[in-house]
C-alpha cells in the first residue's frame, strides 16, 4: 500500500512594496512574503480533486489585496492577517505566513527619498491553526558581524588529522540567522521586542569574551531569554566564516594579527537552541 | 530558568575533488561535504569546555585524508565512512554526512578532459547512529523540467480574490528536489538505485497528465515507491516555475499556446511525501 | 562646460519561452533578451523631453509580439528582427540585441516532455546600424571543463613573493566564456556554426598539451579561427578555477594527484582575442 | 594568417581583511582585490613561453604581503602601491588594480566588535601605465536607492505596441552603480572626495523631481561635475528596478499609489556619461 504524509503548498517569493504617504514623511515597506497551508488536501493529491485547492495565484491576489488595510504595522500582525484568511475556509488546518522585511532609511531629511539598508532582514514566520492558537516566530538573517578581539579557540581534543593551532587571539566572524518564539501568553509590541531582542544580541556579541562559538550562541541566547521575558526560546545559526592569518611572514613581512585571508569555503556551521524551562 | 536545548555543529562546503586515473579513462569526482555532530556537547555551550569539541577544520583535514581510500564508489558509502569516523568519539550519538555530487562527463572519447554537466545535482544525506543504525537518504536536486502539454489546472474554489483561469493547457515547468529514504532492511547498489529512480521520476513525468502539481506529486512518488522495493518513501518539493502565456493578441498577434512570459518571483511550492504504509 | 558622454539604455532580463508544436514533437526555446538603442537620445537626459524615448516597455512588449512569427530559427535571427525593428525609429543610430539561450532536451522519447540541459548558455549579440551594417557575435558561457592531464606550468619568474610550485601535472579547470565575430561577407548557418566551432572548442581543449591558460587560449582560438572561415576573431575569458592537492601526506596518506581540494576564490583570470588577420 | 590581439591577464576575487589595531579602537578594512597586467606577453600565449608570465599566485601572495604597510589609507592608495610594484617588471606596460571595500561599523561603542554594512560598496579602478601614467576611477555600486514621489515618466512615443500609461506620480527605484574619474592634475583626498560626491549623489537624487532615469542621471551627474572639481567625469548605470502598482481595484480595494508588485525581471537599463569638457 501507498500512502500520502506530510504535505503543504502555497506560494513563495510574493514581492511586496507599501508606502505608507503620511504629511510629515512618506515610510517605504519591502516584503517577500510567503505562504503555506496545511489540512485536508489529501485528495487534491491522491485523486487529483481540485475543488478544495485554493489556488496559490489566489493566494498571491488576497496577499495584495489585504495589504492596503492589513499591512499597518509590524509584519507579525500582516502575517497574522494573512494567516486567518486562509482559515477562513474549512479544509486549512494551519496557515504558515513567512515574511522577510527589508529596511528602507529616509536619505537626509527627505520626505520621500530612500536608501535600502542592506545590513540585514527581519523575518516572522506566523502558524494560524485551526483551534485558534496563533504561533510567532520573529528573527533576524543576514547579520554580519565581527569580533577583533576577545575571541579564542582552544583545548580542544587532538587526533592524528587535528591540524588547527590553538589560540587566545582569533578574528570571529559569522553571519547571524536568530529565530525567537514569542510566549503567547504575553502581549508583545513586536516592534519594541525586535529592537531590544537584536540590540541585546548586537550588545552582547560585542561585549562577552568569546571561547567559541558553541559558548557565543549560550551567552548571547541565555542573555535574549533572560532579559526578555516575551521571549520563550531562541535559535541561533551561525556559520563560522574563517579569517586565517595572512602568512607573509614567510616572506620577511611582519603580521601581528593584522593582515588576514577571507574564506567563505568550508565554513563551521553551529547550531543551537536556548530556552526558558 | 535558562536551558540548552537541540543543537548541532559541524564543518559545511567541504569542496572535494578525486580523479580515479584508472588506465583506460579517468573518472572525476567533484563533491561538497558537510558534517555534522550531534552528542554530549551541552558542555561546549554552557561551561565553555572545548575538550569534547571535534574541531570543524579536523572534520575537514579528516574529509581529505579519509577520500583516498574512502571514496571509491557511490556518495552513500564515502558519507558512512565518515560518519562512522566520527562516532569513534565517544561523546558524538549521531553524525551526519550530507553529501552533494556534481556530475562530469568526458569530452567525446577523450580520457582525461571533461566538461560539467549540470543538469542536476545527486545528494545524500547519511545518518550514523551511536546503537549503530544508519538512514540513508539519496536525492536529486537542481532538476528542472517541463512539459508543454498534457497538464491542467482547474476546478479550484473562486472567491473574491480569484483570477486565474482553468485551463486544459498550461506549460508545466518546475525545478525538482526529490529525497528518498532506502530500506536498511535491503542491501542496496546505491549508484543503480540512484539510476532507476531518477528514470522513473522521469519518465513518469514525461508520459502522466498532469491535473495540478499536487497530483503529479503523487503519481510520480507513488511509482518511485512501488517500483522501487528499496524505497521506503519519497519526498518531493516542487515550486511551480510560472509561464504566462504572453498576451499579445491585444497587438493583432495570435498566440496559441506558443510565446510565454517565464517567470520566478512568485511561485507556487509543493512539498508532500508518499511512502509505503 | 558639462557635457553628455557616450550613452545608451534599454531593456534587460526579458524572459521569454516558446513552443514550437511540431507535429511530431515538440520544441522549446528559452530565451533571455536584452535590448540596447543608441543615437539622437541627448535631449532627453539634457532637457527631459521623452518625446524620442522608445520607452522600455515597449521595447518588452516589442519582444514578445514578434517573437511568434521572429523567432523561427536560430536566435542571431530573432536578435536581427528585433534590432532591424527598433531602427525603424529615426532617433536610432544603433540597436544592440543581447541574447542568452538555454537548452532543453526531450525527455527519452517524448515528445513534449523536456528537462533544462545548464551544460552551458549559447548567446548572441547583434548589433544593427543605421547605415545597414549588422555585427553579429556569437558566444557559449557557462561550460565548465577540466582536464585532468597534459596541462603543466612551469618557466614563470620567481621574486620574492612566488611560492607556486613548479609542476608538469596540474589538473586544469575553467569556465569558458567565449565569443566570436562572424564574417558579414559569408552567409552563415548559425545553428551549424555555432555546433562546430564549440565542437572544436571541446575537441582542441580535450586534445592539447597545456603549459598554461594562455597558451590554451592560443591554441583553441588559433583552431576555431583557421578551421571555420566565417569566424574573424575569438575571444576568450578564462578564469583558473584551481584545484589544489590535498595535502594529506602529512597525515600519512598517499595522494599521487586523486584528491583535490577545489576552491573558487581567489582565482586567475586571462582574457585574450585570437584574429585572423 | 592568425595573430594574438587584445589581451590581458592576472587574478580576481582576493578576499584580503585588515584589522588596525589602534589603541582607541580598531578599524576593519574588507577588500576583494583582482589584478590585471598588459605588456609583452605575447610569447605566453604563442610559443607557450612562460618565462616572462608572473605567477598569478605570486600576484596574491604579493597583495597580503604589501597589504600591511601598504593598505593604511584610501584604497586608492593601496591599489597604486600594487600597481607600481607589477611596473617593477619591464614586461608590464600597463597594471590595473581593482577594488571593491565593504564597510564595517562599529557596534555600539565597541572598540573590537563590527556589523557589516551592506548598504554600499566603494570601488575603484586604477590603471598604472608604463610611461608613470596613472589613471584613477572610484565609484560606489549595490546602492539601492528610491522615490516615492517627484518620479513622473510620459511624453514618450506610442506605437503599436505601447501599452504603458503616462504618469506624473510613479515609484522610482534603483541599484546605483557610479564611477568617476580624478583629474590627475589635482590632489585628491580620496576618502573626503569619496564621502562629498556620494553625499551629492544621494542629496541630488532625494530633492530633484525626475522626469525619466534618463533626466536623473543627468541632474545627478552633472552636481558631480559641477560640484567636484577634482571630477573630470562620472559613467552611471541605472536599471529601473519596476514596482507596479498592485491592480487591486478589480477587488473593490482602493489603491492610492499605496501597494506595490516589486519586480527584477524585465528591468530597464540605462547607462550614461557626464563630463566636464
Amino acid at each position: 500500500m501507498t500512502s500520502l504524509g506530510p504535505n503543504r503548498y502555497g506560494k513563495s517569493a510574493i514581492r511586496l512594496g507599501k508606502v505608507d504617504r503620511r504629511p510629515d514623511g512618506h515610510r517605504v515597506r519591502d516584503l517577500t512574503v510567503a505562504i503555506a497551508l496545511e489540512g485536508d488536501f489529501a485528495a487534491s493529491y491522491v485523486e487529483a480533486d481540485n475543488s478544495l485547492v485554493v489556488a496559490t495565484d489566489t493566494m498571491k491576489n488576497t496577499t495584495y489585496a489585504l495589504a492596503g488595510e492589513g499591512l499597518t504595522g509590524p509584519i507579525e500582525g500582516f502575517a497574522e492577517v494573512l494567516g486567518r484568511h486562509f482559515l477562513r475556509d474549512p479544509q486549512v488546518d494551519r496557515a504558515t505566513v513567512t515574511i522577510e522585511e527589508f529596511a528602507w532609511r529616509p536619505i537626509g531629511s527627505a520626505p520621500d527619498a530612500f536608501v535600502r539598508d542592506r545590513t540585514s532582514t527581519r523575518t516572522c514566520a506566523v502558524a494560524c491553526a485551526r483551534d485558534g492558537g496563533v504561533v510567532i516566530d520573529a528573527g533576524i538573517a543576514d547579520l554580519v558581524v565581527m569580533k577583533t578581539s576577545k575571541s579564542a579557540f582552544s583545548g580542544f581534543p587532538r587526533d592524528e588529522y587535528t591540524t588547527l593551532a590553538e589560540t587566545d587571539a582569533r578574528l570571529l566572524a559569522t553571519k547571524v540567522s536568530a529565530v525567537w518564539r514569542y510566549d503567547a501568553g504575553i502581549d508583545v509590541d513586536y516592534d519594541a521586542s525586535f529592537e531590544r531582542v537584536t540590540g541585546t544580541l548586537l550588545d552582547v556579541f560585542a561585549e562577552h569574551h568569546s571561547e567559541s562559538v558553541q559558548a557565543s550562541i549560550w551567552i548571547v541566547g541565555k542573555a535574549i531569554v533572560e532579559r526578555h521575558p516575551e521571549v520563550l526560546e531562541v535559535t541561533m545559526t551561525l556559520p563560522n566564516l574563517h579569517h586565517w592569518l595572512a602568512d607573509v611572514e614567510r616572506f620577511g613581512v611582519a603580521n601581528d594579527r593584522q593582515v588576514y585571508v577571507s574564506t567563505t569555503e568550508p565554513h563551521g556551521l553551529i547550531q543551537a537552541t536556548v530556552r526558558r524551562d
